[in-house]
């Protein structure tokens, strides 16, 4: 029985997914704690800190088929957090004692931490895959539809043809950055997290630093240069990160919506037998991928203020805003992970009816080209006149609803300067899609793999 | 396996309550989806709409039981929304082809809201049987503690004595108005939705506002004045009232994490073996409750802005924000009900250290008291002058580290007015409580039941 | 020189209006404090706390010409809060020491929320004023597009008609429970402070709470059950409810942007030359006034959930929550009086155009009639065979790209039974508008005055 | 007068700083706008685009005490935006008609978002020099107070002793991320924007990515890849930049706060005479600063969150998400900077009382080293056995109100093997700061120039 629409049995596919709730499952969580007293054992053997014999033993007992888990949410509801739990589970596994040696100089929080960062290590892994299938997916629709006229809108109106592999390319660049923001990110958050009850790591007489580095060396992770029980602009950038892509993912969707409207009907979302249709309507085509994607990023927007929150964490070991970043960071990664699957599927399988695109560029009769008219014109009667002229005509043909053309052929001052074919070639608008191919070819060419 | 913190088997008891959880449980909404679609058939029958047989039929296969949910599960990834999973269901297990009455004329959405409302009805109940548990318990300890001097706190600074009873009465003032917010809340929030394709009711050619009444009233909800698909102001309300009572229960968390703090130790969350304690440190005792409330009404803050979001929808139906409901709407509810659940823990189990917050009161050997004894003297002396020098002496009492007792019965202008038994009573606290008790009455005063 | 869009000499018209902007203007701050200085000195002088000499040499230079602002300045960024400065300026004004009856047992908190309290019930006047004549303005479109027929939209998909009377009567349905709203809040809100450092009133030796009552008495607010200085839910519910009212225009506002759609074109935002107007696309027509209404309210939104966070004060009063109310409130009052007088204009002055509404109706060749249809002839040949029939034939009109009308008359199982006349009945939108007139009315019966 | 906290007369020198409000400003804005007409200008004709003649017209009217500032607010008005207002007036600065060549294939928003770009480069480098003053002066704390023992706290409970200079290098540390944060985002975010229209630069026959090359050459930008009028994750990424640094910012104030408070009195914001002080209550010392920074940083938290909502953008110009930027966007800097003035004010002359740090220390008669006695008898008696008789003599310590000292002397198991100077050692916080000081060196290593 599930309340989240993450964990619901009805949702979970919709809004998350499989790999990325499979992250931050209570599993996954103690498999990470398992991992790192694993680890620390090994490293603190290996320094001559603790007997190797007891490492041996609780490097035998760190399986989480060991764990009693309905005993851990016992221990937890009672301690307030699992590791001691975990602890406590191991160290009796152990034989002679030798458990005492588990969790040598670690405090509950650097264990938490480093599981989070192993998680979080995890879940950019799954992100860096999706951005890097969006990526190739939105290069490709780029690439296809690099001259592919499609009417620019600005503020909702018709303005002037643009490419739809232009629009394509304008999202695709914004992903390469989010690539490249990963990446930097990946350098501030992979650091493991081993300090003791108050950062200071007085816990070990000897070996402080060393343990530290092995252990980070061992699970792969960067060293500290200082605790960070408190100094959470890492997890919090991981919040800023994932807002920030969600903002992509939701202008994305936000065109596919608004170009999918039954008026303007010029790409489809990926057509599934029964999906976004109506029992009753047989002509609705609902972009129900592109709804989730809105939905989704709209709420990591807010978990990403509510990361900053938990940044403000008071002394060594914070007393509430810690707990935050357990409500906040799981559920951001899911939504986005479910975000990011719905955004694939939609611009892998995008429906483009090239036709209806030029259809909509015609329907206002040649008005959308007037600015290609005026510059076309305006080699012949001055640049001035033709501006005037052409707005003149242009709001002739909208009251008179006559098509442009057939206004400036007739036009006396026109049709001495330019003929039919010469207006037509003007008023057509693969010849006035500027630098959109030009601009394809920059984005595409930073295409990195 | 769970990857939220409300579903997580070792978190959910922390941050969440087992009742609020099955409210929004896949299988209560699922009921509720039933529950409406009995009593549609049921109103529709007495209409005389659709015939009885076939709302008998209907109504024999509305229970939770009959529904395969792991089918339901799959039609609602392909469909994108379970409402027609639900039905496809239901139809297909009466018998004679009686199904195809059921849902009659009703739109996806309607069902979903009605049973949002019905969910939140169920939710509301026991936030305000919670409220009211707060409310008796904050309203016991304002009476026990109605004269208990504790130091008044301005900017984190010791100023002026209060009571721990006034603090308490602060808090529980705001929790009434939380009680009277509720009540106003709830008439305009459960109201059923019944309106079919764009709200219009136009798929019932008769007997359409009779259904749309008869079915709220059949549900215990009132009836819309028009269709609210896409007027989300009630839902988004819920948010906002969430969003205030959270931040009240975060003012009597921060004030517990205060008072608990080793150099202030005036009150103690209840005591729990191993529950906030260390292995190391016996004088620990963390504030563990405090710390989930921040933490959740933290996360609430963030919800709400989400649910104003969700406001902005577009035409009929929208196109996203609806979704944004589904995620949010239950979280708010389950992390507040883990909220107040601690809440509630923290109030009625508190240990309030009288001796210590007196002791506190006393840190500045009678600094705090330089008030009481301005206006003392300021009787005999001229409230003017009776300022000067106490501010003086204060600031002396403050170099020399001496009792300002001490300096004022030294004092020639002072003593030869005031004797020393007269200036300690000037200096005791429980003379300048001020209005602390006739506040707390006030308060008490508004009790209701 | 203004840094903020509010401020700005530019923007200011446009983001916010004169009236709101005067409201929360220094000297407006500035002259409630006077007020409330001067009402506490003729209330004290009442109860002979002070002479009554003092409160008449206190009320004569309680006037904001008397202030000198520039020191003013000077002060408040020494002490941090104006208070003070105000007191002494009073103060050094009133002869034979006079002023020192002035702010006679107040502390600074107490007359800054009190001013802000006064201010708030000036803004919420404007509020009201404008949602009175924003609720006009959608009557009277509601009551004018009573019957307008408008295609409803699901999911951006045309669905069925409604009627665009239908359309305003939800989004003023709204706005007339953000008028009960705005009573509530009233009630709740407009409750002055006078409670002294740490809101215990020991400042005053007698008359406390008669001077109390009085106060508020004096200015016209209630008196309040407690001190509420550091207990928010009040001034944070402003900011809820300012978030709920920001929902209910962004709505309107997304409506209007995507009615004025190129393709869509069914409704415009008032024209004034030059607005919204393109130099070189006679065509456009821009949403600018919508533009505005959504980034005001998306603004507000977020500072809805930080009045929120301003409710987690510490103690008797606060260290920095406080000060987030400083910051926002004035500016959530100000974008929202913006963005009220943009929905106002836009609403007042909006152009509908029925005919364009009638045209994107049919473009669909009357598909988004088949519901209609369906429910028509299933009276002649039972349900689910019109059903199944019609649904084929659509999917045929959209593959032929033909009116569904001359698919209809052609089928044998039709025609046998229903005649062109009666097949175009069912086609015509007129005829399948569901009680959205009834629903108009619903709601126009709720408007008051 | 002025309606926003960061224009307030009275309190603009408190909430930001008068550099940073002068990069936000009308005059400020609209230079840039000039600036950028003049290099379009000048670029134009170096490319043969424009006649030179016209370019040194315009060249010498783009001053901005030609510009009419009242009229451009009539424009402003009447059009919804500045920049045709701007041009014009340029336009009619210009004799026989070259003016006609300003603005040559731009469109409004290529200026706007261009002028954006170039006022965040003045605010980025504001905040960077910041930055480096904040670095600095945390840098000099931790060196000084390197070894200075102060209590580390978790939850809010003395735990064990850390120093003060760790406290400061941990900060600092997150200062040293957030700058190699600012580094990266100005790679990403200093670009220039010059598109036309929709993007394509269709307005420029030829030359076209010539004059945007030169143009950004011209300005000190980078040429972007692609038109990023609707793609806005760089201006996105300058509010989670900001509400980042503010997370650390709220941090240091928490600390700060905590560590003034009465109980704690361990450091003090600087003295300004009548600064946070009372006028009845010597003792106080008010936070005031920490309080603006805290207030601050909650505000910029949620702009953040409105800045990531503004990149939700439709199509190839966006129906209102842009101007959240306009009204966001400039708060949040100004905002910060008035946070980061207090923060330098707050370390730079920040009083940190030593021997208050060690009284708290032994307030609790040396619980809080309990697990430095563990581990230190832990060589004579056995970990284990040590940790349960120190565990037991703390808790008699605790019930008995003695010395752990004193109990630890007279135990026999103790005696025997360690001594009374030997257990004061281990009681000895100097002696139990772990790696305080290691750390400290490590993050010093890290500060550049």
């Amino acid at each position: 029985m599930a309340a989240s629409i993450i964990d619901s049995s009805i949702f979970q596919g919709i809004f998350s997914s499989d790999a990325m709730r499979a992250v931050w499952s209570d599993e996954n969580r103690t498999t990470q704690y398992l991992a790192i007293e694993r680890a620390l054992a090994i490293v603190q053997a290996r320094l001559g800190l603790i007997p190797q014999e007891a490492a041996d033993e609780i490097v035998s007992h760190c399986h989480l088929d060991q764990i009693d888990m309905a005993r851990l949410r016992q221990q937890t509801e009672r301690i307030g957090y699992p590791i001691l739990g975990v602890v406590t589970q191991i160290n009796q596994l152990c034989r002679d004692k030798l458990g005492e040696y588990v969790h040598w100089g670690a405090t509950t929080q650097d264990i938490t931490d480093t599981a989070t960062v192993l998680q979080i290590r995890q879940a950019l892994e799954l992100v860096e895959a999706d951005l890097k299938r969006l990526a190739s997916a939105l290069a490709r629709q780029a690439s296809d539809h690099r001259l592919t006229p499609v009417i620019g809108r600005s503020n909702l109106q018709q303005a002037i043809p643009v490419t739809f592999g232009y629009k394509m390319a304008g999202i695709l660049s914004a992903v390469q950055r989010h690539q490249e923001r990963l990446q930097q990110l990946r350098a501030r958050v992979l650091v493991g997290e081993f300090a003791g009850a108050a950062g200071t790591l007085a816990s070990l007489e000897t070996g402080a630093l060393e343990t530290q580095a092995g252990l980070c060396a061992e699970l792969g992770l960067q060293q500290p240069v200082i605790a960070w029980h408190t100094i959470r602009d890492n997890i919090a950038e991981c919040g800023t990160f994932l807002g920030l892509l969600g903002g992509t993912l939701g202008k994305l969707s936000m065109d596919v919506k608004l170009m999918m409207q039954t008026e303007v009907a010029e790409v489809f979302e990926p057509y599934h037998h029964g999906r976004g249709s109506s029992s009753t309507m047989p002509q609705k085509r609902n972009p129900i991928a592109s709804c989730y994607i809105h939905a989704a990023i709209s709420v990591v927007r807010q978990h990403s203020a509510a990361l900053l929150d938990a940044m403000v964490a008071d002394h060594e070991r914070s007393t509430g805003p810690w707990e935050i970043e357990w409500i906040v960071l799981p559920e951001a990664f899911c939504l986005m992970a479910g975000a990011l699957k719905q955004s694939i599927a939609v611009v892998e399988g995008l429906q483009v009816d090239a036709a209806a695109m030029r259809r909509n560029i015609d329907m206002t009769q040649g008005l959308v080209m007037s600015e290609a008219v005026m510059m076309g014109l305006g080699k012949h009667i001055g640049r001035e006149y033709a501006h005037d002229l052409v707005y003149d005509l242009c709001r002739e043909a909208l009251a008179r609803k006559l098509p442009l053309l057939e206004l400036l052929v007739a036009h006396p001052e026109i049709n001495k300067h330019v003929d039919r074919p010469s207006l037509q070639a003007m008023l057509d608008p693969a010849n006035y899609l500027g630098q959109s191919g030009a601009m394809v070819d920059r984005v595409l060419a930073r295409m990195v793999g």
